[in-house]
């Protein structure tokens, strides 16, 4: 999408969301006067003010760059944010759409209607049509691949055929290609008949007449070398290329560590078929980072903050169901000891000691380890390495806390046998959290599973019903 | 820093690193079997076998770029890593040291020499020294400050005044600047006269004599214009620009916005004094991210994997200690309610689950709402429709999940009663904490606090000892 001159990138990133309210509310007030007002004229006269406000926000949107526009519609409460959404010119919608987040984009789709919807669609190109693709109505997408060319069809076809986590996801199909055998005087020339370039293009991709990647030719070079020189001769021939099917993940860690800007793809012959930008590669990062987070938190997805009640549940419902299965399978442990507890209260009153910190401890490890497993810096060989250095941080931490622990619970109940116990029992709680939180991970990696999936209810699950059993347990054979 | 041709970028990320280990792992044969042999002719000619390997490890290394040793540097045990970081050239050390994670930049620095430090360090770039620094011994940054010119000094004090969140702490001075009233052609010549741009340069900066920036002239525009035209005619005036003193988060969203792969850096006059690049916002996001995780997970920082355990056991032991303290708090409620206990066993059964459930429910609504603010999309209006919302969530789940499981509780301990008060006390616990999720990160939001921090404890140990005070207190009043 090449950007219109007049598009105003903001330095107060705030600032568009700010100026947006204030027209809002200041046309919210006109609505509420006409309301209360009666009589032909106050009307006529409010709606033109109205208008006025309407006229002033719609030139004001008109300006913004559209991932400012979706910003705002996510920071807006619903009539608010279709009152702007229906402000903005239907051929900007399309990459509009694509900036918001998945929660307010559904709620944007669902206030269009399918001719608006096509209307909207038909300004992208076919990568971020992909993107876009499994929101929209069936029969919306059916008459958008109608009205596409035989060359787009197939571009769409190929990129929503990709998982979301490969780089088929990320690619775009904006190539500037140029052939070995001409000058850079050439090159130059030939550039001066765009009128833009695609965005980040910081290098042009030398192919041969079947479309084979030969090398890249970064603007750099074509800028610091004599235009006499041939592309071949100053062209980078050994250049990082990426597959289709590679990973996403893997993609941006040689963004990363090589500082890239944009990188070809080619296929299994070795045909250019189009590159990953670093945009696409920021933006995969932010939302894998997100997602990460989101996820340690229970939530299935980002939620629109002003989504229905009922939207929130769904989001949520599933982590919470999981949880109280395994805290309802705790219960039943301690419940197994409840003779146990009838002679000796304290037990009780101190068990959540002992299992909470088997889940702290447990929680800190498997994160370790699912990261070093991500940048793959665990191999299977190295994991008897991670459980003597993880046993050790337990045994250390148990006898350091569990003896603290130990010891207050001996002051307060006057038992020295049922401090042992205690100290013991959170020694062992925090080493059986240290062998399965090495353990869950690497498995899950050797299973060929992502390590980071549910390894934390995992392992909170094993530390809670295993603290209590382990300290009821220790408890009931020495202490009653 | 400018790339030498011959470094390669690996399209297999995995690769160096399995070379390197192939090489060290036929090295540490040889050196076995030279311990175990007698006779100075074995010895000799395992000696050089030995060699051998080195020097084939060594110009293996040598072509290899600075991020890949970093990566395997850190994917090495420590005796391998020393062993890889010992064959590395002395000029190519600073740059990786700016590569490795800093457990692992420490362990390196540890082995080196005040003048080997100081050889490394004099490579570097000033805005890069400035990320080295903190980490170098004092009498190593005395002989490089003294090895420094004027501007270089300048340089190095104004990037390490920057806090590490800001848009200066991410700044380099790697500027190619242009005047306006020259033609493009002009330009087009004057790049000629370099041998390499600075890495990711998408565009040069339009300055007066005093340095202002009066605009920006992407390497596109030059490209695609008439060489006739003048520079003022074709640069962008209304370009974005950042500050030192800006947050590094903001500038990493005006990246991801608009797309950016440099934005000049101005001071308070509007003097160009460096420039941000996408590569620095990419790791800054990622790291960020990272630590975000990290934190979540009560880890003080990233570890070394092959690190002591006593590194471990300082990295984590202030979350262990937090949350030791918080679960006595908790565990102090549970005692003052002993006598009901005594009396009615079940409630020590069935009271973690109530806890439990608060706790889960509570991150939920504290990780959207951290992630809200984090985005600007929650203004302080709008704090009574989350937590209405909330609110909302928090009922609907309580009557559903807390009716579930207190029918369960209500079968099992054949008490109808007891069923009511354990729905009734995890409805409680879910309202309290959708309260407190909303208040908390609101709150530090207001008081200029970072809302993430310290979210996640504080909640729990809401939940925790809300819940046992909850649902012990309503069995008490109801049931006993």
């Amino acid at each position: 999408m090449i950007e219109s001159e007049e598009i105003q990138h903001s330095d107060d990133l705030q600032k568009p969301l700010q100026d947006v309210q204030r027209l809002i509310e200041r046309h919210r007030l006109v609505e509420h006067l006409v309301d209360r007002q009666e009589g032909a004229r106050q009307e006529l006269v409010a709606g033109l003010v109205h208008k006025q406000h309407l006229a002033e926000l719609s030139s004001r949107l008109e300006r913004m760059h559209p991932a400012d526009i979706a910003y705002i519609l996510e920071a807006l409460p619903l009539p608010d944010r279709l009152l702007v959404w229906d402000l903005v010119r239907v051929e900007r919608d399309g990459e509009i759409l694509l900036e918001v987040s998945d929660a307010v984009r559904e709620s944007l789709i669902e206030a269009m209607e399918p001719k608006e919807l096509v209307a909207a669609a038909e300004q992208l190109d076919a990568d971020e049509l992909a993107d876009l693709a499994p929101d929209l109505p069936r029969e919306v997408l059916q008459d958008l691949y109608l009205a596409l060319d035989v060359e787009e069809r197939e571009q769409l076809r190929a990129a929503m055929s990709y998982p979301e986590d490969s780089v088929g996801a990320l690619m775009d199909f904006e190539m500037v290609t140029v052939r070995e055998d001409v000058t850079l005087e050439v090159v130059l020339r030939y550039l001066r008949l765009f009128d833009a370039l695609p965005d980040q293009t910081d290098q042009l991709f030398v192919v041969d007449r079947q479309e084979m990647l030969r090398g890249t030719l970064q603007f750099e070079r074509l800028l610091v070398n004599d235009p006499e020189l041939l592309v071949s001769a100053v062209m980078r021939a050994e250049t990082l290329t990426l597959h289709p099917d590679d990973k996403a993940d893997d993609a941006a860690q040689a963004f990363e560590r090589y500082d890239l800007v944009s990188a070809p793809v080619v296929d299994g012959q070795g045909r250019l078929i189009g590159r990953v930008t670093v945009n696409a590669v920021l933006d995969f990062v932010r939302e894998a980072g997100e997602e990460d987070l989101l996820a340690q938190a229970g939530l299935a997805e980002d939620e629109d903050i002003f989504a229905p009640i009922w939207d929130s549940v769904k989001n949520r419902w599933a982590w919470l169901a999981i949880n109280l299965v395994t805290a309802f399978i705790a219960s039943r442990v301690i419940g197994a000891f409840e003779a146990s507890i009838e002679k000796l209260v304290a037990l009780a009153t101190l068990m959540p000691i002992v299992a909470g910190i088997g889940g702290n401890s447990g929680n800190q490890t498997i994160t370790m380890i699912v990261r070093a497993l991500a940048l793959g810096q665990v191999q299977a060989e190295q994991t008897n390495k991670l459980y003597r250095k993880e046993l050790g941080v337990a045994t250390f931490n148990g006898l350091i806390w569990g003896g603290l622990l130990g010891s207050v619970a001996a002051l307060l109940y006057k038992s020295v046998a049922l401090g042992v116990v205690m100290t013991a029992a959170m020694t062992l709680n925090l080493l059986l959290a240290a062998l399965v939180g090495v353990t869950i991970p690497t498995l899950m990696q050797r299973l060929g599973r992502d390590p980071a999936l549910g390894s934390s209810v995992l392992i909170t699950a094993v530390t809670d019903s295993g603290g209590f059993f382990i300290f009821l347990g220790l408890a009931t054979l020495f202490l009653l």
